[in-house]
């Protein structure tokens, strides 16, 4: 089952809203198939397995970190592949919390004779699908917040210099995130501050959607983000139609018109759009004003805080959160963690929240 | 050479300015004496480990941390002890970084023909001594910024309320970290906003003399401090001697006249005179504008962050270090680590200077 996990982990960013799954094949003490959920829409973790099978798979084992699927999607169900293959037991790590299988596709296995076992490690196959497990339960997609700061607690200098807090490496992990992530959040602002792209620069990398929350349509034409709206999904949260919302339309952009809340889009009802258009998953990416008011919809999962060792002082020089904030200690968002990695000179914690 | 350093340890708080060393005399295979500097003015380790041996020291072995002293301080050489005690080699951690010293009292005790071996587990005894080394070797006191923040980069709410920040660990780890420094520093707004004792509250700690910046003599005489300065050595540091002035000596405060920078106390001649007064180590505890004041001295040796897995949002809540700041990223104070300690559920970071 731990190769299983290994393999699922493979698909990461590429399968969302779909689950990473992986699947391991043994008989007679032997692995003779792996497969994993490599991209959305294509085969699944159990089918891959079976086709890469070196021999007969007729009374071997299955190890699959989620439970095989019994019901027509983007592909026929897995059941079917796996009761026609003559496997002869299922280990299981999860049970799919999706509605339509959640169970269903193990009561198949046993009709047909084939024994399975399910909770296999199931806390770690779990870990790997946090998002998943939250998209699957909640209306809003999984809300991670990312932002580098000093040690001081800064995300610039006074005069709004930004670049760079951290180093070379903690930039490329937040690369990996982007890639992991379906979407991206930030602020008109900080696209008017640092016209930038958004995209995930890794090798194979897959770009998230990028969304920006521009209440009035501010966004420049020339914009980077504008300037590849046709080839990178870009969706603009706006609170009113105008002349310009055609003109970003033309080129690429989707204008998608939210109602407004304290004269600023309203974020939960944004993210509850999004999730129903499949996104499961959302980096916030600031600035200090977009990441207080995304933690005021209580929706956010995860903080990703980025630590350089360097302090830069000033009262002038803005926070990694700001806006209105809390009046008193007691009402303080409360998180738990951290996980700690440390990357290149910098720190990384990672926090869940409570 | 391992035990003598975790003996050398149990001075910690209440040998300043003098250093940690600790000793272990063996005969044999055995340890037969052990002794470390157990309170400024008092038995250097030497003298300590000679007076507590089980049997007669003659022939044996000493490991001691720090090489031993060859002149007339508070007490007589400790060279002398160890010459008339007939032991026969010594191995030395450090070598005396202090002119007095510095490799004379190795020299002394060849000349008696003691054998001596320097170095031994040279890094971990200087770790130890790491203020006193810093402390003998310049001109100002050896310092350290501490401070609480949020994962959000804040040392209170929008509205003030700062109390508290950390847990009970964190906090408990505050009084340990006064116990072990000569001083703590504040600024008056601190003492203003939160009327602190800033006593080391631990069974047998040793309260650090309180320094308060207070360049125009602010501090109430019905302030916890000034009530207590007849207990705890206060140093209130101002710009201007007025009639407020022979009250708070009167009280017990002692007010010192410092030279004016910028309209408030120059920091770094603060600094100097307290190392004269062989004030070895400082904690500063802020606020926010001191914090930065301190740091633009380019005197600050530690930073102390504790980070509490909260959120508190706020444009206008403070956060560790404001003042004026710098202005562009390519000024910042850059630092290295950190060590990193988890108390109960908040984390503590430890930067050095670079």
């Amino acid at each position: 089952m731990r190769r299983a996990i290994e393999l699922a982990g493979k698909g990461t960013g590429y399968t969302n809203p779909n689950p990473l799954v992986g699947a391991v094949i043994v008989k007679d003490g032997r692995i003779i198939g792996e497969g994993f959920h490599e991209t959305y829409g294509g085969l699944h973790a159990e089918r891959n397995a079976l086709k890469n099978c070196t021999e007969d798979p007729k009374g071997a084992e299955l190890y699959v970190t989620l439970e095989p699927c019994c019901h027509f999607g983007k592909t026929p169900p897995c059941t079917e592949a796996v009761i026609k293959s003559g496997i002869r037991k299922v280990y299981v790590g999860n049970i799919d919390p999706n509605p339509k299988v959640s169970g269903k596709g193990i009561d198949i296995l046993r009709e047909h004779g084939i024994e399975a076992e399910t909770g296999v490690l199931d806390a770690e196959c779990r870990e790997i699908n946090e998002i998943f497990f939250h998209y699957i339960a909640h209306d809003t997609p999984y809300v991670a917040l990312k932002y580098a700061m000093t040690l001081d607690g800064k995300i610039a200098v006074k005069t709004g210099e930004s670049k760079w807090i951290t180093g070379r490496e903690a930039r490329e992990h937040v690369q990996f995130l982007r890639h992991r992530y379906a979407a991206i959040l930030v602020g008109i602002d900080t696209v008017l501050s640092d016209d930038p792209m958004l995209n995930a620069r890794i090798i194979g990398g897959n770009n998230p959607t990028r969304v920006i929350c521009d209440s009035r349509l501010r966004l420049p034409l020339s914009s980077k983000i504008v300037q590849s709206a046709k080839v990178i999904p870009t969706i603009i949260a706006a609170c009113e139609r105008n002349e310009k919302a055609q003109r970003l339309e033309a080129l690429g952009c989707r204008v998608l018109i939210c109602p407004e809340k304290d004269g600023k889009t309203d974020l939960l009802e944004l993210l509850r759009t999004l999730r129903k258009e499949k996104i499961d998953s959302i980096l916030v990416e600031g600035g200090a004003d977009i990441n207080d008011s995304v933690i005021q919809t209580k929706s956010v999962n995860k903080v990703y805080a980025f630590v350089a060792p360097k302090l830069f002082g000033g009262r002038q020089a803005r926070s990694p959160v700001e806006g209105k904030g809390i009046d008193k200690i007691s009402d303080a968002i409360l998180l738990k963690g951290p996980e700690i990695t440390r990357l290149g000179e910098d720190l990384l914690l990672e926090y869940e929240a409570r």
